[in-house]
């Protein structure tokens, strides 16, 4: 089936037949048969059975099956028909026969007897096919996207996007929020990526910035009172492209409200994204509202990663204090020295061939690490390399611990805690992958909450703000005042679908006072804070509301439930991956007078030599 | 009333009570007294009665008087409360007396007890008030816009337009439209207007231009068969502002729709833009569906305008004919000469005073006419200061050409067609609204079609496309062939109401050959046209169907709605005057780094000297 049935009123007054169309191409049925109809299209496909030639017409609602037999004085018009054109054709609906039925078109009970042609447009030879899925290269298919967008896959993605996306504004809009538009011409961004910049004509010297996302300006918007704010909002970064990322611009449903917790936020938008994916998902499970709730420090901790794909059943353990008493001295000198294991409970591995534990070792050498330390269990035993080293009593706990028995494989990191926690996420990962554990068709969702307010940057050995600086620390003013800074929380959260992070989101810091001492713990002066955010506390001086919110990105969401990895099957027109609009020509040169006008020159490299 | 009553659903979970509040401002009635509430909002106004301290507490959804007597331990703290200063109250809820209750508030019947207080944001002395609506200038306005917004009528208006845009979204679903995002970081548009431009970092020496509307996207979104496209779009001209528009950004909606003539254009929309006027209306009235069709050239006789406002009922009549047979040289020369002679029918304007006339006379010499001819009708007779050129014959005609009837009064104006024409426009909303013939409360819509193709440059007396020139000629390639480009029509079309054009639209210029014929005829080369709309042709080589649409203005129509003439009652956070964000401080500089990297460098004017 291709597309749904059309379901707008097609404008025929009655009395005279319409110009291109009577019904569209997804619309015709056994009822229709022997009324005479017109429609317009593309030519999909054509078929000459030498007395006969078949036409398949499609538009946007589906496809219908015209004929023309030799008779006809359309017949050598039909025939030479390139596919591609457009053309509109009249006739009369006539019944198919039963073995001519065609049951996987909803049009496929009627053809169209063509008695009367036009062509709309001629349709040069073309530079790739429309009706078939075959994979063209990139540049082919944006240079040609007209093209490339007429075939049904990219098609139907396009239409999902777009659903999908006035599903959301309508699930908003039921759970009370206004969505309103903030400006694109705005300023400089805190958001930490490359912001694109818009020479100002009228201020010689001056730049407008393309919003990162409009995380100032939907504070403003609650500090100005209107309580629950979204957007479908454009967002802009000048950041090298990624297959999950356009380069340029993307799109996030950001959202705000006030006097909120939390708690709050994920109650009020768990069932918008839950609705969301079940209206989409088709077969696919969606994890029902309430999302689990899993601490940053847990998360960690048990998948290695702030962004855990809950498909992958595999959990991982400390097991820091079973290894400090064991005679594996890599290990015991690893937590010695404040390092930690780790391990990950492989159910019925120990029955895989040593090919399986090599690779995964050669894997993890890729990685990085010495490698994967395992054992395996059978008989009340263990085995493999690192089994020599654990008494029975040391592997018991290790059973207790990770809940392994008999037939189980336990896979083991050891290191600092952070490179352990990723590695042994990486390896929980790999593991659920080599071992075909990921649940499959379902969409798995949690939250990821109590980020750490501040990190320790390793290169400069500097406390830098964690995510954003924006957040309230947990146990505001006073944590500030008397915690170890990288011990303090914040109320900062991620959702998480499948592994992906779909967006950050916090309560925020509503009080200038935290404001000030919550950047100078990460170096920032109150000057400095006020010349990079004076509009932000200027507006938290006058009556600011307790607000939080968070802005789960579009792209993704609809790559999660159109099953596609890559950005351009969900965006109507990308930029390619050097950021440029093939069709379109862009970027491009511009007259030096424009340049003039706006004050700046070229200041380019030099030509490099061959 | 102060907004509508709160129906989101309130996150108290029935054992504790939520941190913030239990209800809205605008929520408690009659049946809450006796309950225990809390509520959050801003201090919207403080009366100190002595033993009792009274506060208006305000939230988006309304407020609610909340009152603390001296007997309470916090009636200090209420009573320092600066206004603007967010706060949590809880405490009982009790009705008020009959002669205290308030009718015009929604929680008008109560009255909140305070016996807790939570401060949560102190305000600063405040810049402008918020609780009154007198006027601030806009450089205060825009500086504290996060308080400007709060006030009542701005909070309105805002509000206003996310519900006129949710409303316009969904009847464009409902009417079997997609809403598609295109790009905004694109190419230079052909619109004609100023581009604003994005340098390239990959690309050196190259530039992205922001949209002037997504036309050339939209184009080809129906090459590639998506039938019926919309968006709430947002687009940018680097122009200078106007009252009714806002520097760089503004919003249309933007729609295409293929096979379609011009009237299903008008059939599909009207419904749509009737729907959301009489939605936002109120009491006013609007033109029922289908809105009149008047054509380009009869609105410039008729109305002196291509975008006449039909609340005024004054109409001009061409009486050419009738003074080249006159006594009055002037006219007769002026019709001698190709000129035109038209008049305007004032009825019951024979009463008037001299003081009328002599005024209108002046403001047509304001306009550089050499004044405004006229005759009064009064006893079968006509006076004024050119009757004495007319015969009984004359005037005779004259009433028959015009419907004048004696108590009426004529004006005249001749000149050149163009000017004459455009002086009686003016002066048909001059004698309009001097006598208060408009219509109130009312909004009258009009198509205007049938626009020119061409028209003549009369600086350089060349032939130039009158709009855009991507409309089809009528008569297509024929036309253009045989015709005298002057005398082309295109499909061409303005929405119009009450006088505000709210869009130009079009059925498009599908074919090529049609294209490179169209564009010679204005002096274009086939390379100019390729080198510019190249990507445009490549699409229609490639089967592209008959199509148009139209775009008409988001703030336009807010505006109208809101009844606000500027532009800066309704946009949430627009630019000022000089196209500056004094909140947010855009434009700015940027460091030298950031221009490095985008390969370009400052090239200031000179700095004039004092």
């Amino acid at each position: 089936m291709r597309f749904s049935r059309a379901r707008f009123p097609l404008l025929f007054d009655g009395f005279t037949m319409h110009a291109y169309r009577t019904h569209t191409c997804g619309q015709l049925r056994a009822g229709d048969v022997g009324g005479q109809v017109r429609l317009s299209g593309w030519v999909h496909r054509k078929r000459d059975h030498g007395q006969l030639v078949f036409i398949d017409l499609r538009d946007h609602y589906g496809i219908t099956q015209c004929v023309v037999d030799i008779s006809s004085s359309l017949f050598a018009a039909v025939d030479t028909l390139r596919v591609e054109s457009v053309i509109t054709v009249t006739g009369k609906v006539v019944a198919r026969s039963a073995e001519t039925t065609n049951a996987k078109l909803d049009t496929g009970a009627i053809e169209l007897q063509i008695a009367e042609l036009t062509v709309q447009s001629v349709a040069d030879t073309l530079p790739m096919p429309v009706n078939a899925d075959a994979d063209y290269p990139e540049d082919i298919r944006l240079r040609y996207r007209f093209l490339d967008l007429r075939r049904e896959a990219v098609h139907r993605n396009i239409m999902l996007r777009s659903k999908v996306i006035a599903s959301i504004r309508r699930r908003m809009i039921e759970q009370g929020f206004a969505e309103f538009q903030t400006p694109i011409l705005t300023s400089s961004s805190p958001e930490g990526a490359r912001d694109f910049l818009v020479p100002s004509r009228m201020h010689p010297g001056q730049f407008y910035a393309l919003p990162q996302a409009p995380q100032q300006f939907k504070q403003l918007l609650m500090v100005a009172g209107f309580d629950r704010y979204f957007q479908i909002a454009p967002c802009f970064r000048d950041e090298d492209s990624r297959a999950d990322r356009s380069p340029g611009e993307f799109y996030q449903l950001d959202f705000e409200m006030s006097f909120v917790t939390q708690e709050d936020v994920f109650r009020t938008i768990e069932p918008v994204l839950s609705g969301v994916f079940d209206e989409f998902s088709g077969d696919r499970a969606v994890t029902p509202p309430p999302f689990p709730r899993i601490p940053f420090d847990e998360a960690m901790l048990k998948y290695g990663s702030d962004k855990p794909d809950l498909r992958n059943p595999l959990v991982i353990e400390d097991i820091s204090a079973i290894f400090a008493k064991s005679d594996f001295q890599v290990f015991v000198k690893i937590v010695g020295a404040g390092g930690v294991v780790r391990a990950i409970r492989a159910p019925g591995a120990a029955a895989r061939p040593r090919s399986f534990f090599d690779k995964l070792n050669d894997w993890a050498r890729g990685e990085g690490a010495p490698g994967l330390g395992y054992i395996t269990l059978a008989d009340g035993e263990a085995k493999g390399p690192i089994a020599k080293f654990l008494s029975a009593e040391r592997v018991a706990e290790i059973r207790a611990a990770t809940g392994a028995v008999d037939g189980d494989a336990v896979f083991f990191v050891g290191d600092k805690k952070g490179p352990a926690a990723k590695l042994a996420g990486a390896a929980r990962n790999r593991i659920g992958q080599e071992m075909g554990l990921y649940e499959e068709g379902t969409f798995r969702f949690c939250w990821i909450t109590d980020f750490p307010m501040y990190e320790l940057d390793e290169k400069t050995n500097q406390i830098v703000f964690s995510h954003n600086p924006f957040s309230m620390p947990q146990g505001e003013l006073e944590a500030l005042e008397t915690m170890n800074p990288l011990d303090i929380k914040a109320f900062q959260y991620d959702i998480v679908c499948n592994g992906v992070e779909l967006s950050s989101g916090a309560i925020r810091n509503h009080k200038p006072e935290i404001m000030y001492k919550a950047f100078g713990i990460a170096g920032y002066s109150r000057e400095d804070v006020e010349a990079r955010f004076g509009g932000m506390l200027a507006a938290f001086k006058f009556g600011a509301p307790p607000h939080g919110g968070s802005a789960p990105g579009i792209d993704r969401i609809v790559m999660l439930l159109a099953d596609e990895p890559n950005i351009r099957e969900i965006i109507a027109f990308p930029l390619n991956q050097q950021a440029q609009d093939l069709l379109m020509q862009a970027p491009a040169a511009v007259p030096a007078e424009r340049l003039k006008e706006l004050h700046i020159r070229l200041d380019l490299p030099p030509i490099k030599k061959p």
